[in-house]
């Protein structure tokens, strides 16, 4: 996950209700800070009961969506991860962020945060001279201390100044280490706490590392994405998949990044839950047996062209016809992009505050091909919660010249061909008396060596070569390495990988953003409209009081319901009816039932929805089946209105 | 999880099958050691698709049997842990093995290992000495390398030497540092690879170390258990429950230990995924709400008398039994040994290769009052799986006084009652003057001390107290911190803690062999009989041949299968039909059903059960709905013969 990159977008419209709903969610324990009573660390989270069942929510309908609906190879490998797999894997080099100290007080920045912070709060004053009105920010109620903020003092710049800070601001995700230091001296930027001028940037690697076993002598990092758990499995998968491609392998686990100066609360942090897919697919052959499927979803894209030209103009567009118009590759891509979507909109996303960016060729990863990110509109700005890359071939090459395995798949050909390859000779009748007991698995790792190992032993006089951990040098005299020509039986080739990589803590903080309002704008009257598939408890079972007389049909109503897997909870407190439903009305609970004497003596009991606050009344068996099968997305709300009549007795605080 | 603790079973018995079970647990891709094309790093395995379905359903039937049905509060807590947290629960001084290293190669070995594997060789040696005939013992087919092992040459002991050994391995788990050292020097225990000396043993910490934040001045380490994210967050919990107790917290999540020398597989690893219940409740009152309806549970017992005598016969009693003869406890200990068995044997364990054995007193962890562990009977011996652990109040007093956080429960006393109390006594006419704007936050500060810090603080002169992140000296004239005899309305008390902690990858593995037979023991024909409810796929779907006259019904029978939520597959290969279904025994799937020319012309479908073989016939709607039912678990294998004519008309090679 990238940062956030669309600086365009007014990132205070919503910080009056941005404060109220984080309020609410602390309070609610949905998340705290980790170590709380300890004073916390940045960009550690730790989930409560509702924000671990909304998650835990979230990831089955994810499951399901993906992995069980398209038949997925599920993984789940390890998160210490040895060193050699990210060194090879690009990361360990460059999976890193650019860092500042304070000359002075050694305080470390971000240097895009730095520069970005401090021409945004000039440009603030210069807003403040000129007498535009801004709505004040407001503090991050989820971190203890108070935020260091660089203060704007009202100063009226140059118009030219004015452009040329937000020319910078505009890519400040794309300058170099060399670049943001230039910009620093340029533009005296200096440490906002102290003034204190701060030293040039250096890389920082954003992997947490530890060391493995009692000697300290195997590196390992915390992984920084799943993916190469995949990677370097692929011949097991594939051997799993019966050789064929394409199949996708998919991953929900714990990724960490040890971010610089974590912000923004769920949206940069420090560890998170990823769930991450690799779809294997033939390079010459990127067409998809279920594109037909989602050929006609309706798709809101901002493609590269656009932004280049400095817009952010969305085209809507069918996938069908973003693919056959060229501008999403290719129909892999796009089935991918599309089943993102609709997997975004069940869980709640709404359809108008997501759009898919496509990369500009200066921000792809280091891997990457092409990519479309899924962003979504929250009070920060449009936020990247999902990226969809093709990786090429980039992983499967670089973990196999590095190891020296072969990772392809196999093709029988219709028709056998003359290729040009490097072949290696093996002169067996001295090659056996040379190695004696060792020959053969010499041999054999002679002939499992990639391509590209191949090639560059080819000018060699001598190979080395290991085999059952000895390292042994084969000489010229016994081993040639040459081109030569010959009759390929078998198509061989490293499958591309397309990405699909998502995470799940920023798709879950997005949909509270969408899901939170207030009715009649009383923020003491907070609800979230969670759909009932990813609401943490669907119903709620509210007795009167807590008279005993109560007590045997509450036990009966959640029985029937936990029969039916419907997560409910009883709220048998001495609160009034209308405020029990208030308290879980913030936590999203989109039904509720109330049993009171009418259910003694009658045994009806009524239904409430969340949104609306209506009523229905019914007998208890009616009412736990139209529950069920509203949580089963089997009937909708109007629909059980047309099954149960409406109820008006009680007084509802909230209706 | 502590190490296997019997030594006493017969570790050689099941070795044939075990080598059978763990090359086709690897070939199968049930799990593989993780990175293996870069060589592997002892005790880290990844999961394939099978052993990552196979966990995910049973971690699905552990939150259904523990979360959902017993209204539990789910967390999920962050694994990186500032130490601060577990220098406080005692982890960073007392989590460690005792290591000593080889004095010249420095090879490193786990102290308590060495020993024993140094005497249970020379134990060996004396009974091939003596004509006695043992089980050849197999090679780790998880291990690429060549295993080490301690040779055994045949020379006879002296009889009081041999019970000299025996009692010290029975032993081998409690023993210190210095008394392993002192063993090694008393039994001239020598490295065995190389024959030389080795060093005094140290104590190595089992955590994994790293840093947070890009300064390096944040300490932090990977949670060796999930447990200290449930404590940190007790307030926030207890607030969440309105208050009360009893509740529990439940987390499942990766955990971390940096074995010394990792062995026996998938049993004692370095990463693995954890299951833990946190149910806090009155240290007066630990009867639980549900226990009659457990108490007729049957339960196999071995409690801590019998195993000081030196044996370990089972007690066979009801957990109703168990309690009210003392041998338990108390009712909540009672219920969660009963609700671990009713999970256990639910997933498939041979509930006569389960038990519950009783710590003894010196192998309790360092803060558990009371201990009951589900042990599973392998290959390996008796394994601990899930621990049973009274707490007690030990780590929420441990986090209050250390953080000065009270972490307590309060309840209305009915009446009130005078008690002794240390109180702080502030003189507010002079206590305001003298910190002025600071006055509110350090008598905040203040009044929330924990009697400890209280306690700690009375026959100071000065107290010291920290508030708004600033150290504040309050002089004795304006602060007395005195005993006092006050009225209390409120009953304060700190909860005690029943911890139930599950190693699903010990329980995962346990349940492999439990569930590993061989067809005629023949080895190619193996089975694993894992229940509907956790097998990987539930229904194998195949057509007769990959003719595309079946494509249709074959996609029809598979969207079907996928509407009522069971996982299904097909295996479309021009393997034979028998090969096909073989080739699911191994992965454990239930049902199977095929696809041949009266599906084309009939519409008929059989369904093939995996441990019987039997086949049934009947319309693909009948047959889908009866796969259904099996694998909600509605309809039993037999009543299934009621509902479905039995089929004889193909060959099935497994028959």
């Amino acid at each position: 996950m990238a940062q956030p990159t669309d600086s365009t977008v007014n990132k205070t419209a919503h910080a009056f209700e941005r404060a109220s709903l984080e309020s609410l969610l602390i309070r609610r324990f949905f998340f705290a800070p980790a170590f709380e009573i300890y004073g916390g660390v940045k960009g550690l989270y730790d989930y409560g009961p509702p924000g671990s069942s909304l998650q835990a929510n979230i990831l089955d309908t994810w499951r399901k969506h993906f992995i069980i609906e398209e038949e997925m190879l599920e993984l789940d490998t390890t998160i210490m991860t040895l060193s050699d797999v990210l060194k090879t894997s690009g990361h360990v080099d460059k999976f890193t962020d650019w860092m500042v100290k304070d000359s002075k007080t050694n305080e470390v920045y971000r240097a895009d945060h730095l520069v970005e912070g401090v021409l945004e709060a000039r440009l603030k004053g210069d807003k403040e001279a000129r007498g535009v009105q801004e709505v004040q920010e407001v503090e991050d109620p989820t971190q203890k201390k108070k935020k260091k903020k660089v203060k704007s003092v009202a100063v009226k710049l140059e118009d030219d100044v004015v452009a040329e800070y937000e020319s910078i601001l505009a890519k400040i995700d794309n300058y170099t280490g060399a670049e943001l230091g230039q910009l620093i001296r340029e533009h005296k930027i200096v440490a906002p706490e102290t003034g204190n001028e701060v030293t040039e940037p250096v890389e920082f690697n954003l992997m947490f590392d530890s060391s493995i076993g009692p000697t300290g002598q195997i590196k390992g990092y915390l992984r920084p994405e799943t993916a190469q758990g995949h990677f370097v499995n692929f011949n097991r998968l594939l051997d799993f998949n019966n050789g064929r491609v394409p199949f996708a392998s998919a991953q929900i686990g714990r990724s960490f990044r040890n971010e610089i100066s974590p912000r923004s609360g769920l949206l940069r942090v420090r560890e998170f839950t990823m769930a991450e897919i690799e779809h294997f697919v033939d390079p010459l052959d990127k067409s998809h047996e279920r594109f037909e499927s989602v050929k006609d979803i309706m798709l809101r894209l901002l493609p590269k062209d656009v932004q280049a030209a400095g817009k952010t103009d969305i085209s809507e567009l069918t996938v069908g016809e973003a693919v056959s118009s060229g501008m999403v590759d290719n129909e892999t891509l796009g089935f991918f992009i599309a089943r993102i979507h609709l997997f975004l909109t069940k869980i709640g996303i709404n359809p108008q505050r997501l759009r898919f960016r496509q990369h500009m060729a200066n921000e792809m990863a280091h891997y990457a091909a092409d990519c479309w990110d899924a962003e979504i509109e929250t009070s920060y700005g449009w936020i990247e919660c999902v990226g969809c890359a093709d990786r090429s071939a980039y992983d499967l090459t670089v973990h196999s010249v590095k190891t020296g395995n072969k990772l392809v798949v196999r093709q029988p050909l219709k028709e056998p061909r003359i290729v040009d390859k490097i072949v290696a000779n093996i002169d067996k009748k001295a090659f056996g008396p040379m190695f004696k007991r060792e020959a053969k698995a010499i041999e054999e790792a002679i002939l499992s060596l990639s391509d590209e190992c191949l090639k560059k032993a080819m000018d060699e006089l001598n190979t080395k070569q290991c085999a059952n951990g000895q390292k042994y040098e084969v000489p010229v005299s016994v081993l040639q390495i040459k081109p030569t020509q010959i009759k390929e039986m078998v198509r061989e080739f490293v499958p591309n990988v397309i990405e699909p990589s998502f995470g799940i803590g920023r798709i879950l903080y997005s949909l509270l953003e969408h899901s939170y309002w207030a009715r009649a704008d009383d923020v003491n009257r907070a609800v979230l409209s969670l759909p009932p598939t990813v609401a943490p408890i669907k119903c709620l079972i509210v007795p009167l009081s807590s008279n005993a007389e109560f007590k045997p049909l509450v036990t009966k109503v959640s029985n029937k319901l936990r029969a039916l897997g419907v997560a409910s909870r009883v709220d048998d407190s001495n609160a009034s009816i209308g405020k029990r439903y208030a308290r879980n009305d913030e936590l999203g609970t989109p039904f509720g039932v109330t049993l009171d004497f009418a259910s003694v003596s009658k045994g009806t009991m009524t239904l409430r929805e969340r949104d609306t606050t209506l009523q229905l009344i019914g007998s208890i068996d009616e009412v736990v089946q139209v529950v069920y099968e509203l949580c089963r997305g089997d009937l909708t709300w109007d629909e059980a209105r047309q099954r149960l009549p409406a109820y008006s007795g009680e007084q509802d605080a909230s209706s």
